[in-house]
């Protein structure tokens, strides 16, 4: 099969460098241009020593897009808001675009631009823009030309949720979801708070005031049961590691749920998934346990009538990369686990 | 003043270290024995090459209590069990007993044999016994001669909730505490799960089955409130950290409460105690801003009806060993904040 | 082409959980058995949950060996010692052994029973082992029934001073090896030295009075330069990492040799083996970017008469498991590279 | 006793908030001017959340001096060239001055010059500024008007050689140190590459071409052997830790010295040393038993003709904020240890 051509526009950060990773050694995608617009030029493996012996690459100024025209997808791993600007012309040339930051998440306009202070510069492409998050939206994905790749938390919180709200066993309006993720998620920044000495042998929680993800993890919440009848507290932390993501969910079973097998629901619900791993009855998952991977690990508890829904995934795959992988899988007909068969690295 | 004579017993472990590093400097206290049976007539120093140049004590052999009979207190940092053994023996021979393990927390001798496996071997001086959370229970604390030392999760949950609890402004049923720890709370045990190579890039939850603090919480609570119409989820996770509790605990606003300022409640309630910060509306508190010193740190955030408690402290300082030298200076008139007054080790 | 059938022996190790993810994912091999003692029919995902998905297989008893006679080749990540009890019957019955203890390293019997403290049981088999260091004994290797693996320490201080004593371009009687690692060369262990609270910020020196690499290094050393003028000096840390390890070798510039090119002996050195890297002039490699892959990176500076030689490798990927893969490819005629071409997982 | 009035300027970085740490709880001192050029107005405790409770101070525009001139010291923690552009006007004004920067640690102007690009603008000053090594220049220090406090690793490398060096028991002139330091010695900056993502499962060597701790360092051994017959090479290495440097010292014993009992000597050069602790023959210091405080641990191993030292020490306290408080400590009168006496926060 001849592969496909593959460009990445802002592959300096964390997410761009995942890409990389997963797609250098895709077996039916080669990575054709890769764009920075600081580091045009430049080998990829003298930016990126880890790639030495994997690419001979340079970066190309991302500034102009007819580098890319050759691309049958172009991933965007760049700030929010330079997908929007280029997604058009892109598109023009034949291009299907999958972007990692949150151009294309939030369907309702006014939502971005609260959120996100920008003005949406394509809402028309925003309209017929796919959420791809897989196992919700895979045959929507199959035929999308843009997609918006969930976030990271948000796509944890959703897998998690969906199995029960979709069969109306929780009271939908006062779930809370207690997140911890590794610093990675906040990208390759240099702040001072993202530092070493500031997290190393630290905790904390962030964002009580407001975080983007909670109206985009509502947005999927109500897609996932068709009504507005949701309502969610999301409550981030920063772990001191560097990749995971671990999401506490607590919800109220309603009363005439009390005797529902939970176990058995979330075990049908996503028999078939790939990448989705419930786990036997009982168990913790752990963020090591999906290190480098795509994969969901899930576990469900009951506690009187609590139900705390345990998930861990890695926040630059399944939460960024990977599942931008699995996208383009479905969108070019590949195996859904083409390049994606990899195994956490523990310890 | 003339000094007092402190015995410890089991001072191999993290909270036996903790009270060495605690008492070696205290102003009115001198460490004169300390007791292990398996490293009995080793230098201490030579065990916790740390406190080269602080001690030229050797352990005692603990399983005899004659060379603790001068002491005027006995910290216990053992395992479960072993204070209950000793105790009368001490008490007998004039000395007061800390217990830095669970076996004068829990007052219902059912419940403690239900959840620590052992019959109790001295309930009548557990009915005496007090339990030291000095901010709950200073007064008694001055006049006890047995101390059960709280839990470290109950001392941070119990803390976080009981300004709103005693005001009764929240649902006292549905309290949900997701709390994360440092590893040494797990103790200095040879265990596979505790190594480094199992926990250093990983999170996990534990304990959904049921945890030994979840119902000594609840009947710190139930004292607090003085009534049993309290419930709780308390859902620990390992955090690759070495010292540290965050508690997020999520309790819903009743409704005639809707509009109580709850940063003042919590300002007032804890307006003169020199261990608990209530920091300014919108923080969030960091588990190394109390690294090493006896510091709790609160934050309030009110999300709608519900009220989101932020609490954190060095679990083997409030949480164990300096929570007790607190009761201590209590218990022998020293000023409360006498050998504590510590600022964390930050970066 | 028919996958070769593999066995491995000793998987709940690290070394074995890591020939597990190598080897599950190999296009040449299949995993047949896997042995363990303690924990014979336990299903291998149920012992490490990221192995879910990717296996169904359960550990067998490696105490009888006929499990592993339809093995092609049969791997030891058991403690030294075990691998030798069992090689005579797996050879018997036309099994190759690839062992990553000690057993079939040291070629002299005296100094194996010297530094591991037993007698070595099948001397006779020794003698026509190979030593599995890839890039100096490639062509033994191929032909090779009984592959010693060299020790992850030994690897790197051999890989990095291989090119220079060659040359005879350094005094090759005061060399120095200071090298760093990772914890989990410790290996999964019960031991309160290997606690996270005892390693996670620490950093120190051991084995200071003899380590049982040292000799392993001198046999190796002397082989290359096929002649016994060679003394070293090594000097291991513990890194408070979970992979990787550090040499920083210091070799004396012989007054001949001043005006050699360095770089460029290196780059020729090792310009066709796929898994070594001789980076640019001025390059520091970093233990992260061989992360969870079988490169080694090397660097080569010079100030004045001192030669400074800097190797990363992954302590369990080429300093054990890989280059246990490595040799098998070489063993059974498949391309050296096959299941071995990993990307660091960085961040 | 009256207390000292103390100044820090540039108090937002990691030595700055260290001598926040000291100096706040030092019984015979008082910080009362605390300068910052961006944060001037800002409380310190808001900027620092660990230090609320410990000091109600704002930070003072530093850029005006006249907030100094009540200090009997005023601490510099400022960026390199800071403190000589402001030492003479509060030199006028009858305040000492401690430099934690290198302002006054090289005496040779063209040195300095070379190694920090750029101009020395007090020279004078220079002439008579004293190099706070306290174990090797206590009397001058007791008298001086300017300090130049050495620099981490120099402190940690001319403890572990001064006895040694003194008695020219090495070949002087091929000494190695290679040394590993904890994040924290570079500083509170915002750069990618001192980011938690960066380096917290990372391990690299760097500044191969040329450190400026090297001439600090030789300087200092030549001083102490009072001729110039030394050289040096000093091999920094960044470690995932936070805190500690590890120093591991290579010296060629001389052959005349082969007999030389070099434990009884260090024994005896450092047994009045209250901050440096020469352990047992055969032991490892650790990095986390210095943690927090002033002390130094030495280990000398005798291999052959190879003398190996190591050393450990916290970077920010014996290698800065805690020596200028010994320092200042001698320059008042003061015991030595005033304000010193701490124990390591282990584990």
């Amino acid at each position: 099969m001849k592969k496909i051509n593959v460009g990445i526009i802002g592959a300096t950060g964390y997410t761009g460098s995942e890409l990389l990773r997963l797609l250098l050694n895709h077996p039916h995608a080669q990575v054709t241009a890769v764009g920075s617009r600081k580091e045009a030029g430049l080998a990829i493996a003298e930016f990126f020593p880890h790639l030495r012996k994997h690419t001979d690459l340079k970066f190309v100024d991302s500034s102009k897009l007819d580098a890319f025209y050759d691309c049958d997808v172009v991933f965007f791993a760049t700030p929010h808001g330079a997908a929007m600007q280029a997604t058009p012309e892109l598109l023009a040339n034949g291009c299907k675009v999958i972007d990692l930051a949150a151009d294309f998440r939030l369907k309702d306009v006014a939502v971005f631009e609260k959120w996100y202070g920008m003005a949406h510069t394509c809402p028309e492409v925003l309209k017929d823009a796919v959420y791809g998050l897989v196992e919700i939206n895979r045959e929507k994905i199959r035929h999308a030309n843009v997609i918006g790749l969930p976030g990271c938390y948000p796509t944890a919180v959703q897998l998690g949720l969906a199995p029960v709200l979709k069969a109306e066993l929780i009271a939908a309006k006062s779930i809370i979801a207690d997140c911890k993720s590794g610093i990675s998620g906040a990208g390759r920044k240099a702040e001072v708070e993202l530092l070493s000495a500031e997290n190393q042998t630290n905790f904390r929680a962030y964002g009580l005031k407001g975080h983007r993800h909670q109206p985009e993890i509502l947005q999927g919440l109500c897609d996932i049961v068709r009504h507005d009848e949701v309502d969610l507290h999301f409550v981030p932390h920063l772990l001191p590691n560097i990749r995971g993501i671990h999401a506490t969910i607590y919800a109220r079973i309603l009363p005439e749920a009390q005797d529902a097998d939970f176990q058995q629901l979330y075990e049908h619900f996503y028999a078939n998934e790939p990448f989705i791993d419930v786990m036997p009855a009982g168990s913790h998952p752990e963020t090591r346990s999906v290190a480098g991977t795509n994969q969901v690990r899930i576990a469900v508890h009951k506690q009187n009538d609590l139900l705390i829904i345990l998930v861990v995934e890695d926040n630059l795959v399944k939460g960024a990369a990977g599942q931008g992988v699995q996208c383009m899988n479905l969108m070019f007909n590949f195996a859904e686990t083409d390049g994606l068969n990899l195994i956490a690295l523990v310890p």
